[in-house]
């Protein structure tokens, strides 16, 4: 699927919403990203909207404007829903004209009419809530960042990544119940441990709880089982992108994976963020994929005939913590590291590829996690446990606090944007989770 | 949760329909396991049902009896819908109240009024379809049969089962979208396989292709997230039991399966049998655990209390194989073993309090499977690859065809029921799947 640029990636297209037009804001008018929202303390439906500037348009009030086109009118029909599966179902050509009726009306240029209608859905940011902006019928989380591999292999003594690493897009089946949007607290998990030198395991709350930066990919049109998806297409099956935090208590992971993988060290919670922004919007940030020559080529279901720039994506992306020291002094959070998704493994092409090859059916909706995002260096890790050695090397905060892992009353925030000459600015917004202290 | 015996128990309980009074039948009166169906080759909406005999009540039709008291009415109205987990979030009260008028309408001294009203909703099972009887939330595989996990290791050249297998209930989530009822077909999966000697992965269909016999588990009544299920309460919270046949691709699983667990080996194809066991009718065949007093207590959310016989379940359960060679010549299908889940080292109520233990949120419709069922000899394997020594001493069948993994063409039939004097017998039914060619 070719990437080229269009109207809505005009860095010099301003909108009559002035917020939309400051150069650092996350949503202005070349983003467009989709979620779902309803008014703070409301008993409101959830309903589809678009971030611009400081406010959001409420899709579902402005779906009964007369002056929207056909295809448009349904694709925003269908964005009023409390959930976008119906929209994510419809395909690129249907998301394409939503946003670019979207593009115009916001336009500085745009009629009067359009002005008005879509003045008159505005809500502003500070007053909303956000919900899962899809039912998720199928949560995978992948491991392809060689960098991440690398270093977990590196603090758990083993002579290398494992030996498939460069073959296959590892992956394994997650939980969607405890998927939450921004926001989201949860209580510190327990579970099993073998604490060290012991020889039966201990219950206890978690004592390296860890956070994962990763991307999290929602499937739009899906394909029916026994059929795999081609890797020159798989980009069209990708709604977009948020940011997602895959919690994962270290200690739980290590005693109870072998041989099935991680269970309830990775399911008692994952946050993302709630607005999704569309791979046309980040069609200006997309590179040649990292992955070396000198790693032979991959199997043809693997490789791509082109050597265009489909394959990775230049988001930038930063790790905060806030902790109760950081609130109680309205201090800003501290950064614990920045990244970029450009250093992944695997495509997410790759990823899609690989999980429909044996016959798996995605269905719209469906979240992909791309594994861990960590960078070459060590400031660019995306856990605490590469940035702080699995303890050894405690991080210290602005504030003077050290951690080895995450402590009770800890927030992570996690935020991401693309950012070059020439180009206006995309945000993500952020993901924010806080641990609760144990009840047991 | 005590298994206490109610009237639904009584032997001498008799049907005034005929069918379900026959000895060897699936579904006597004792019985009344809940699906949800379609008349065959129709467009109608899916809707609850309880077997009987040779025929279905159709819920939906029966729900607006004038008849029907007000619990059993609820809880008939939730049975309309095209999946039950409305029902099943109800509890098992109102499972009881609906399954109790049910069987006093079907009982040969029920009144002409009820047994008129319910006789104008029956359909015979020969002219239905049926659906998932659940809107899966998650689907978690567990790994709890000590036979099975000795056989594996044995036949992989493993000095013994995990460390961690006599601790922990162990799981993974698996793969919601590809999971079907019976009478499901697919296609051979193909992927990534090591071929013995090779230094690089070989794309290809799976050479070792098999199934797993295992009993899949719907959750009732959920729990909220970091709130868990204490392991005395934990049956109250399944609403019943059904066969599953949980596909592995051996060869798949073999590479891809370091470090993160099972992923396109098991993602294809997961088939369930549409008839759902309540705990209620299975109370009879209750029996202890068979976990070992000289395998230590297990940690205290997994530690009993009281022993009695709410550990184990007497369900015994059989594979067969139907093959092209079968179907042409019009033979019955080949038994490939029996066995039981009394076997199994942990418990139900111990896998769902493992499950919930950290905090993860279960929802009504979740499907749990039990992992293989495996007896103690070796014509009780629940595995192909058990049977037949990882093709080393492959299976010969009735028809004299040879079996050292499932061929192209060839169907799994699961069947399960319980039995002992003294009780009617309680069926499950069949779980069939049946192998297409690759496509590749």
């Amino acid at each position: 699927m070719p990437h080229t640029l269009n109207q809505t990636h005009d860095p010099a297209a301003r909108s009559w919403l002035e917020s939309a037009n400051v150069p650092s804001v996350d949503f202005p008018i070349q983003n467009l990203p989709f979620s779902v929202f309803r008014r703070k303390h409301s008993d409101e439906a959830f309903r589809g909207a678009v971030a611009i500037g400081d406010q959001l348009v409420d899709i579902s009030a402005w779906a009964s404007y007369a002056g929207l086109r056909e295809t448009a009118r349904e694709a925003a029909k269908a964005c009023s829903q409390p959930v976008l599966n119906t929209f994510f179902s419809m395909g690129p050509s249907s998301w394409s004209a939503l946003r670019h009726a979207l593009f115009e009306a916001l336009h500085e240029h745009a009629s009067s009419h359009d002005r008005a209608a879509i003045k008159a859905c505005l809500v502003p940011l500070s007053e909303v809530e956000y919900g899962l902006p899809a039912q998720i019928g199928d949560y995978t989380d992948f491991y392809t960042s060689i960098h991440h591999a690398t270093n977990i292999s590196k603090l758990l003594g083993l002579s290398g990544v494992s030996p498939n690493f460069k073959s296959i897009p590892i992956a394994y089946h997650g939980r969607v119940s405890s998927i939450g949007p921004s926001g989201q607290r949860f209580r510190r998990p327990a579970g099993q441990i073998m604490l060290p030198g012991a020889e039966t395991p201990t219950f206890s709350p978690s004592l390296k709880l860890d956070y994962e930066l990763e991307l999290g990919i929602y499937i739009g049109q899906g394909n029916a089982a026994g059929e795999p998806i081609e890797l020159d297409r798989a980009d069209s099956h990708v709604f977009g992108l948020c940011l997602l935090n895959d919690w994962s208590a270290r200690d739980i992971q290590a005693w109870e994976m072998q041989p099935l993988g991680p269970f309830l060290a990775k399911n008692f919670a994952t946050t993302v963020s709630p607005w999704i922004v569309t791979l046309e919007a980040l069609a200006p940030f997309r590179l040649a994929s990292p992955r070396p020559d000198s790693d032979g080529r991959p199997l043809a279901y693997l490789d791509s005939n082109e050597n265009s720039a489909t394959g990775a994506i230049d988001i930038q992306l930063e790790v905060w913590m806030e902790t109760a020291r950081h609130r109680a002094g309205n201090l800003p959070a501290s950064q614990l590291s920045r990244t970029s998704f450009k250093y992944q493994y695997w495509t997410i092409a790759q990823m899609i590829a690989h999980h429909a090859i044996g016959g798996c059916n995605l269905r719209p909706g469906d979240l992909l996690g791309s594994g861990t995002i960590s960078g070459p260096v060590k400031s660019e890790a995306g856990a605490l446990m590469e940035l702080a050695s699995n303890g050894s090397a405690p991080v210290t905060l602005s504030t003077g606090e050290k951690r080895s892992y995450v402590e009770d009353g800890d927030a992570i925030i996690l935020r991401g944007y693309c950012q070059k000459p020439g180009f206006a600015r995309i945000g993500f917004g952020e993901s924010r989770g806080e641990v609760l202290p144990s009840k047991v």
